[in-house]
């Protein structure tokens, strides 16, 4: 049976990057060996690096314009911590806007370097919508933002206004759509979700916000030192940032982000138009705020959860339970979810409610 | 050609763990999915970290001891700081031995945290033993001992007398010989060389010794929350930590470590032997510290180099050359290595030699 794979993350990745990494596995390059045991050194790897690194700046038009690529292990996570120590002065102060989750953890870890103040917030609302209006103060060492709420279904359509540095934590939706990137200072992303798979983190982050802080930092923890070590400042997740190069080297072939937008903008519409037609179910994030990425849904009546979630696993519709902390359906559509698998899911929804009624 | 596998890590792995490791790739478990695009929530990947953990503690013989293991992201190079984090007190001290580039890198990570001190080291002879009749002061909040030294093949074979919690990075000889290891209070190690592939390391944690320090750090860098979310407090690196299970699984079917340990004495005795015995190459490191895992060796007349690495490369010698800060050559001969190996690179020294003289 065909499985439809609408996981939030590790997620759906083109069956061209798994038949590539599944041989890489057990022959990289025709060498004999495979990826995975050889030197992160040997040239075959380092050029895979510098590909990917170069890849990433590519897809965002940033090549040249004085940015720089790094892909690290340590998850979304550690990148709270790093962007704290890397941006934030002794004695001073960073911005947050607390729309979801990740984006609060995010401010937290940042608190423990320093003050961190929460510039707008949804929490009221259950982070259903996305801030509007938000006045930044012009005495931030940066701004932080969550572009796409996994978790509740949101995502930043404009971003607000400001004259301090703009890191965002693009995780859940970077290279999904066309943004001016050079108006971000640092942009970091897991790349379990539209890069790769899980294992590292990729970075990008305009050189000359560098080394302005004074802090004292270990050296893993400091951009700069990755940078001047081409991203090998330690030994990489080698298999992870192969996964990664070779997705991103079919987003390249695919068109680009230009490309991937116009694919995931006709998924988004068509289920949303489900979600808002069917009379069994209901969204939660204010219709202007909906992510193009994470579709968040309800059962209107709770007592259909066992029937619906037994016809979806029957129908090979992988991963739409919502996160754990929120509840409900999630239908997350990566990249590289085609949209044959929204159809599947529409139809299947289509069929529960002439079932049910 | 056959390819015989000396990198120093990333390193050779058992052809059936990549076999295995590859096929999961394509389709996990049966489920239609790749392994890098389920869920780590999944039932299915949960149980495989899950066994990875108990597996650790089973092979180092530590199961229902108080001890935790874990799988996190970062490289062990991120645990130098994980360490100082968790285990220096605020107005605390650690004690370092320096036996080669990661000990001492580990130590002046650690000194961004508090006072550091060197209580031993070989640099004197460019690290070419292990010190000896060791002092170690009472008042340290931990020892760290690097017990293998890759770079330049010495081991640590019986480890100083203390009264302070011991810390070890076994990086490079993790699971390649039998120790008491519940003299260790800390054991850490990245992946690439006995336990896996890159993007994961391996720590091993006695639970009584966390949360005793008044130091205030961040989530992602307390091992006591990651021990609480089960080696899931954000997403693990899959594959990585999927290879580290078949290999450890891979251990444990071949007979643990004291299997382990015998196969790598054996290896290890061949190719000192060669060295020794070989009219054209010399070892460096003190012959009673002298590396299990990683020999390393110099060719008298270094003009003979090119001629050398030539005869390598064709017989199908790979990874031989020394680290970059070091020269020469180095075997790594780790536990996946089979004998065949290094008889291969035996006969091409022996055959080397009288193709010179």
């Amino acid at each position: 049976m065909k499985i439809h794979n609408f996981s939030s993350g590790p997620s759906i990745l083109p069956p061209e990057v798994l038949q590539k990494a599944s041989e890489a596995v057990l022959n990289f390059s025709n060498s004999g060996l495979s990826l995975i045991e050889i030197s992160h050194r040997d040239a075959s790897f380092v050029e895979i690096m510098n590909s990917a690194r170069n890849l990433a700046l590519e897809l965002l038009n940033l090549q040249d314009k004085g940015y720089s690529a790094l892909l690290l292990q340590g998850g979304a996570s550690l990148e709270f911590v790093r962007v704290a120590n890397n941006l934030m002065k002794v004695d001073g102060k960073a911005g947050y806007i607390n729309t979801g989750n990740w984006a609060n953890n995010a401010k937290n870890e940042a608190a423990y370097f320093g003050e961190v103040i929460e510039v707008a917030s949804s929490k009221d609302k259950n982070y259903s919508y996305i801030p509007k209006n938000i006045v930044v103060p012009n005495d931030l060492d940066y701004l932080h933002i969550t572009s796409n709420n996994t978790i509740y279904g949101t995502q930043f359509k404009d971003f607000p206004e400001n004259n301090v540095p703009l890191v965002c934590d693009m995780s859940s939706d970077i290279f999904s759509r066309n943004l001016d990137f050079s108006k971000f200072d640092l942009i970091y992303a897991c790349a379990q979700k539209n890069v790769g798979t899980s294992g590292v983190n990729l970075i990008v982050v305009k050189d000359e916000l560098l080394d302005k802080t004074n802090r004292s930092i270990p050296n893993i923890m400091n951009y700069k030192k990755h940078i001047e070590r081409e991203s090998m400042y330690n030994t990489p997740s080698v298999f992870s940032v192969y996964v990664s190069y070779l997705t991103m080297k079919w987003l390249k072939d695919l068109g680009g982000i230009a490309a991937a937008e116009r694919r995931n903008l006709a998924k988004a519409n068509l289920m949303y138009s489900e979600i808002d037609r069917n009379s069994l179910f209901y969204g939660t994030a204010a219709v202007e705020d909906r992510s193009v990425m994470n579709a968040t849904f309800f059962l209107k009546d709770e007592s259909l959860t066992m029937a619906f979630d037994e016809l979806c696993s029957s129908e090979g519709i992988y991963g739409v339970k919502g996160h754990r902390t929120a509840g409900g359906y999630r239908a997350s559509m990566y990249s590289a979810l085609p949209m044959t698998s929204v159809q599947k899911l529409v139809e299947v929804m289509q069929y529960f409610e002439t079932k049910v009624i």
